[in-house]
């Protein structure tokens, strides 16, 4: 049984609020049950040095966690004087994330870069960037069409859900209840169309067999089709 | 004519929606026309060393922009791996602002953390901050009082405004068209009984006389009860 | 009574002696009572990437204190690797100060910096800055009008003075002892003709009323013309 | 057909050397072809203060490469000031894998260290980390055995190996000159007895199927066999 | 011929005025020439971890330079974010030389920390340092000795001066125009009674024999007894 | 007695291997007794700032030391956020010494950093990181000379040994169980042909007189020849 009362399929409910801040090229307020993240994307022309003269656009992201987004407040990264290890790990997944659903060619020399800064945390806060990020790179980059920037579109879908082990079975976007209790947990993130982008599964002081790992594949790729279908509802 | 139309004594429209993080202790979303500013409180048990043993609480502040809070993309103060001169001149007037409402020995030794984090900026994030931080502060210590942890009221209403000179006119809170071509402009914080806890008034590249100085505090003092009322409208 | 035994409207003794340094285009050491501080300024040909081509000068401070300045000893800046939130506030005020009797366009395309390092500290030490600094600014300017590098006199004095409610009175020119009691200080940075440049009244665990703050004002104008008579002197 | 002419299941020759340094209480040079890492294990008897008092060992690791470990010389972290964000994840990864084999209750309230130095880089670096790694842990446990210190044997074997898509095929063992190239790399952890510790794929502009994951999840079973036996071996 | 006129085993004029600041139990201005170094001691009860419960004393010491003190203006290290290699080096130097003067046992446990900061330079920094913080320690430790809290005199004179090779000659006391030229350069620390401390003699681009050692070798002794005679006039 | 059973005037063994990396343009391991620092030069076209355009060219040094090369684990300095003060003034001198043995305009416009990694500790590690550097550097030179790029050979032999008084007597060659005994010690660096580049003596708590100094140079002029005799044969 879980915490939420939810089936072992059961994601949490998802909503995705478009057009949240006025200054943005792109964003959006995604909720995945308590999970609140705000997603923008800025839209610059000029893109970093290894990218320069190639044709080439280029995403990347950066992520943080506002300090009373938690159940305990968390020192805040800038007094801190950096980012920790997980903030630095999660924003490169987000970044590596989304360039894997663009046409960079297609996108031209310009670079756009997605702010996922958690508002309220619950449990898969990467997995959520990730989703909420493409909604906000999407409608920065359906701004480029409209002024003909671009004439080809450069994006498939990308979403990320977690499965993880919990009390012995496989379930579908872990909250931070379950989160915090499961010995096995996985990201996966997976474009529109099913194929895989990235996949990372890790134990914490357990292991799990092949035959675990490929219930959770299932569960994810089950979970990754409604992600879809909810930003392209968002983004109409 | 001010470039929003609004007359030279108006404030632009505020709202404070609380309780909009399910694990601050107390929390707001305040809006002054398009600067929203998310205030969150933080109640602990314990205190700075400064303060251990003396019987007295402490209130502190943090401020923040989200990246995209602003016209173009600011860099995020965590990877600058610091917090630059002028999110610490802000949020060490916050938390002095702030604690010129409340009676410490009344709170008891305890901290409350005000963290403000602007998620839209149209000029006059300071004063939001500390318009919305004290409604956030209100809101922990009501529950502090509900538990009876304290009996007396310790707090009293503090709230800010900015007040300018725009083309040679005294304003009423500067919004940023207004902020970046004001020659003066200056911040009150006031308490609720029209006490003045601090007055700021600076001019870059421009002077002013005691006389204009006099009308912008006029401005200030009908501003700040108006806000007083709405903090709390709020808190009810 | 004031713990010195001054008048209410007295300020402490105030020396001036020039050309303290030899390495620097214009330097002083300034003496308000037992504060010393050290002002150099330093001219350079090269100016900030925000002035650049804009045919401005540009004038910045910059602020330290000895670490046995103080009664105990402090952490050198140095070794805590940046400098703390009170130093980067006094700095950018000494500048901005600056700044406000600076004719841009007469200095032309270049940058004076202003340095301030505190020898000896009893209270004042930003306003000794801004008082002294001007005096520094004063002399790099003079080597510029003297070989005809500058041909119109770019400058209008600049002094600054603190001023609180201690003990209950308002009081010109706090000392230390002064300053750790009192519960409402200001500092009020005044251009040689009595216009303001800027005003910051600020009370810890404390407020005060409008009436008070005008008295304020009015021993702050009447310090303020006595030291810009002591940094007339020493520059002749 | 792959550059160093091995067959698509071809490891790179192996070899691992005890006994490398005078000081550590186990340690190792792991030589996966012409990838050479040393591995110590540090013994400490005070633990970090979140395990303190709960009767649980710890085992943590740190992560680094030589300046001229690669084709061009890296900038040394310890001069930029930090440690990178790719160096972050990595020493994470190895902690985490290594304590997945670990029995925290037999091992008692001690820690172990496991620093990975990269001597000489040519792919596979963090996979090399963690088997040898394990065997410098090995090493250090011995000791705490043979002096009666722990009686139960805490450890079971924990050996990694990159895989990924080379020229469209499954690779085993990937070296720098096809890591390069590979739209899709893997690393994977397996226990000495085949359960999964940690899964990594990751497409940097691909994807990858279910289909193409399985494939490499064979390769990485049968690679982690022969890895695990060369540790035994070692360790004799 | 040397720059200032003076024969080669000539000292420039030396001067140490005590009792500069009134806040540190010991403080000395001492100008080797236009060398002009600032130097406090402050006494401590608590001592370094390392020392704790030892009964020993001991002695530290930090070195700065006032930004202007130089030619043209150096960045200031606390802006900087760390203290550069040669301060660093530096006040190693001076902390070690003077320790050589002190019996710990004597001095008992208790800590006494020497600033140097440099406020005009011309060549020979560190050995003013060295010097004039002699005379500050000394100061502090008379306090001490008066008290009572120090009965044994735990002080011998430790004083630094500097020779090199300029213009093929051996030169006693180099000043800034004679250690920009010199292609070898040494600072000799030395007790009253000709005890060597620390010898330091390097070369730039050049080298040195052994018989040029010991021209500078004598050099520094007949310099090192002169620096003694002021310090102890000083102390009077 | 020494504890290690040598005569006073012994040196450790010395092997000095070379080629140990096949991604540097020269590499040794030198081991001088239990102490082996593994030693890579880099060439590169571009140089420093201050050199560009002057024609010479330019060596540099960086150090480090393995995190487990002692008996107690070290904290690595990138976790540290900075190189220590003991770290910065061993690379200072390692770079400065080297530069004494090259001619910098028959090297030509280019620059070659030497890289010094203390793998294990036993004394010496910056006399040892010089003498292996300079192996290293010969070799990356070497390249040069075969290619053509550098018709004049620009080396000349560097070498360093440290001495110091145990135990009341002059030794040479110092290992760690001395070095932590010995009141003096000394390092000494000199140029194949007997001339001297940098001398270091320095007192922990003691002092020294010129006679004992004189022998220890005696020690050190026998020690480097020895040293050049086996890096000479070491680049054959």
């Amino acid at each position: 049984m879980r915490p939420s009362g939810r089936n072992l399929s059961d994601m949490r409910s998802v909503s995705i609020e478009t057009g949240v801040t006025k200054h943005a090229e792109g964003s959006c307020l995604i909720k995945m049950g308590d999970t609140h993240v705000l997603c923008t994307a800025t839209l610059e022309d000029r893109v970093p040095p290894f990218v320069k003269g190639s044709g080439l656009g280029w995403v990347t992201a950066e992520y943080g966690m506002l300090p009373r987004s938690t159940g305990s407040r968390m020192r805040r990264e800038a007094t801190a004087g950096k980012q920790g290890g997980r903030t630095v790990e999660i924003q490169r997944l987000i970044g590596r994330s989304l360039r894997a659903g663009v046409d960079r060619v297609a996108l031209g020399e310009r670079q756009i870069t997605i702010d996922c800064d958690v508002i309220q945390a619950d449990g898969g806060t990467r997995c959520a960037s990730i989703t909420g990020g493409w909604v906000a790179l999407r409608l920065a980059v359906n701004k480029l069409m409209k002024t003909g920037a671009i004439t080809t579109d450069p994006l498939t879908p990308v979403a990320a859900v977690s499965c993880g082990i919990y009390a012995g079975q496989p379930v579908l976007d872990l909250d931070y209840a379950e989160d915090s209790e499961a010995g096995v947990d996985g990201n996966f993130i997976l474009r529109g169309d099913g194929q895989l982008i990235e996949v990372q599964m890790s134990a914490e002081g357990a292991t799990f067999s092949r035959d675990q790992m490929n219930k959770l594949m299932d569960l994810a790729e089950a979970g990754v089709s409604q992600l879809v279908e909810a930003q392209l509802a968002a983004c109409k």
